[in-house]
């Protein structure tokens, strides 16, 4: 069954929100088996609506729109819902009673605008909505089912869930389900791993893998379509295994997992502590690692050296040194890292320092330059890395190689 | 104009993430006068792209895609977009050249997969990306355009601003505008202000007056449409000054500034430097400082004291106060304050002290109970908060806090 998405409303196409409607709508259908082919998105024009509702009915079997239900003139989802199929509008007592005591018990005087969100297409089903006080309505016409829910997050989830789920498992059955389940990786590109996989995604049928870039991440999807969700689970597994083999160690992760996390996870494990020193990343490694609950069991603290002199007094970086390599070097990444550890008195020290930018950068030591140095109990390691993007970009991607650099150590030393 | 974006991704038919871009595209796009009156979204699937574009050229006069530009077999838009328009695809040895010199840059070995990015339509204009490496295609085809975009965001953003803005202004000339202007405030609820602005918003027609919330800053947004920007800006500016003499302090910046960004520029201008302590925000704040380009002038350095003893030892908490009221009280705030001020040797110093959940709260001290004292010259103040959502939330709501905290105090003592 192919489903397309209409999300209704000019402030979409306005870009004033960002549509997470049709996102959660796509992922619940996509888990309940139906192949969401199509989203579009008009603004609240009945002509235009009406050309993407003709569109959407020649090559979908259900039509799912959003927004366009409340009670002022703007809304017109209903009623153009309604004129494609030929149907009159007709007030719905039990619907306008409900909605007034929606209102009565919230001390709010029913506004005579409301009157019209209880007002649908003859025959059709009304859609209860609970969470608000505009009903949805799902009409059946040429073989095909048009169903129209409110734009409010909540109430579009609500709705959904208690009215639209229960209507398509009676009318479809089971349709099986389309699973995914992902392999987080750091350390290679995006174009690498495709050549490392190449044969595994070419002959790609069920499941099929497909590769995202996320900030120095790269995130490895595999999906599968089955009857059922533990019988996609068995496809996933042996092709998950395949794709773990190849890529060893650049696979930190999965689904669930985020690098903090399984950072926290392998601290725990070993018992280990950590304090960090940080210059250009400013904290945000620090901020991520307190992230996670409980982090507390192992992050003694931290100390953003901003300066200089802060490098040399709070955490002993030798004046000498700072002088003659220049606060962004290996010698002062490595001294930040030992000065934090006994600073702290944990077992693992990081010190990072880089130039972040947009100023600042020079032709020995350009914009992206950062060194990231990990003490492991005296054992010091440093490494350089020439990152680019935003003063954001290369401050995130800095924080995320840090932990990157810190699980490689940890995985080599066991 | 009219004009549809199409954003590929079987990634969004499936929900896993939200489209942004088009978003971006709609916002910029209808402040250069260009009407965004439809947006599709399809799979990596030839046949139904293929369909989409057909579609597409039967209601708009420019198409604008994003995605699909990758070095994977699964990237096809560029391919699909040369069929459409029945051309041919060739290499372009020039941008082949650049991307290898972008690789050798990051010494990074080039994978073979990567040509495909030089390999455009016969015809095309090359969209240069210096942001990536999937440089953007745009075709001139029956009397329409159609442009391929990559599909991360930055590169997205930095090529449509580059070239096809350019192109656009070129070809099409000035369109008028739509044009918004955005107060930024902290400190009142959404409901309140729309109550104080309430006439303003009833009355609204051109500009147009709109709130917005964002994790504990609410933005009014104003917007204009008119033959030009500047008689957009005419029109805009007497509601905003309206809009300021009602809501006073509560408005701290507007559009470009965020509240990091006003901070700083008042700490500029006062002369002061600042230190943070920071314990349940874990050196977020200190984070979000560091984002702007500059801050060193200002920012000292921060101290993540993420356990008591890191408290006791790096920035002076006293250990009775510590042990009689707690880790989470107005003491030690005040002490953190004072002591991370004197120990970095700032003018004003901060420290943060809370419960970001999920664990760790009690009746006496419930999750979001948050201290946050300012040291200004050795004068304190400390104030308490009850904050809530999750633990990231609590924790983006106590650093916002903490700047408009200060920014308050700063306020009253000049």
């Amino acid at each position: 069954m192919v489903v397309e998405i209409i999300s209704t409303g000019t402030e979409l196409l306005l870009g004033e929100i960002v549509d997470t409607n049709a996102a959660y709508l796509s992922v619940r259908l996509n888990e309940l088996g139906y192949d969401v082919l199509y989203r579009t998105t008009v603004g609240d024009n009945a002509k235009r609506m009406q050309e993407a509702f003709k569109v959407a009915f020649s090559r979908a079997d259900i039509i799912i729109t959003s927004g366009g239900l409340g009670p002022t003139k703007g809304d017109i989802t209903k009623e153009v819902a309604a004129e494609f199929c030929g149907r009159k509008m007709i007030l719905d007592e039990p619907s306008l009673e409900r909605m007034q005591a929606y209102f009565d018990k919230r001390n709010i005087c029913m506004s005579p605008n409301n009157t019209k969100q209880a007002i649908f297409a003859e025959n059709a089903v009304i859609l209860d909505n609970p969470y608000g006080t505009a009903p949805g309505m799902l009409l059946e016409h040429e073989s095909r089912v048009l169903i129209n829910l409110p734009g409010p997050p909540r109430e579009l989830k609500g709705v959904f869930e208690d009215t639209v789920v229960p209507y398509l498992q009676d009318k479809y059955g089971n349709l099986g389900t389309i699973y995914s389940y992902t392999l987080r990786s750091i350390g290679l590109g995006e174009s690498k791993i495709a050549e490392l996989l190449d044969d595994l995604i070419t002959v790609q049928d069920n499941p099929t893998i497909a590769l995202y870039a996320r900030e120095a991440e790269i995130l490895i999807r595999i999906t599968a379509k089955a009857e059922s969700k533990d019988v996609a689970q068995e496809l996933l597994r042996p092709v998950a295994q395949l794709i773990r083999a190849r890529l060893g160690d650049y696979i930190y992760g999965d689904t669930e997992q985020n690098l903090q996390t399984v950072l926290g996870n392998m601290l725990l494990e070993q018992r280990l502590t950590i304090a960090l020193a940080e210059s250009c990343t400013g904290g945000l490694l620090s901020s991520m690692l307190v992230d996670v609950p409980g982090s507390s069991a192992y992050l003694k603290g931290a100390v953003v050296t901003y300066s200089n002199e802060s490098k040399i007094r709070d955490i002993g970086v030798c004046a000498a040194d700072l002088a003659t390599h220049g606060a962004v070097s290996r010698t002062v990444a490595e001294q930040m890292a030992c000065g934090v550890r006994k600073l702290m008195n944990s077992d693992i020290g990081i010190g990072i320092t880089g130039i972040a930018g947009p100023g600042g950068g020079t032709a020995q030591k350009p914009v992206g330059l950062v060194y990231i140095a990990v003490d492991l109990k005296g054992q010091v390691a440093c490494r350089e890395y020439l990152l680019n993007g935003s003063r954001a970009v290369i401050r995130l991607r800095t924080a995320k190689a840090a932990i990157a650099e810190l699980m490689d150590i940890m995985k080599n030393s066991l």
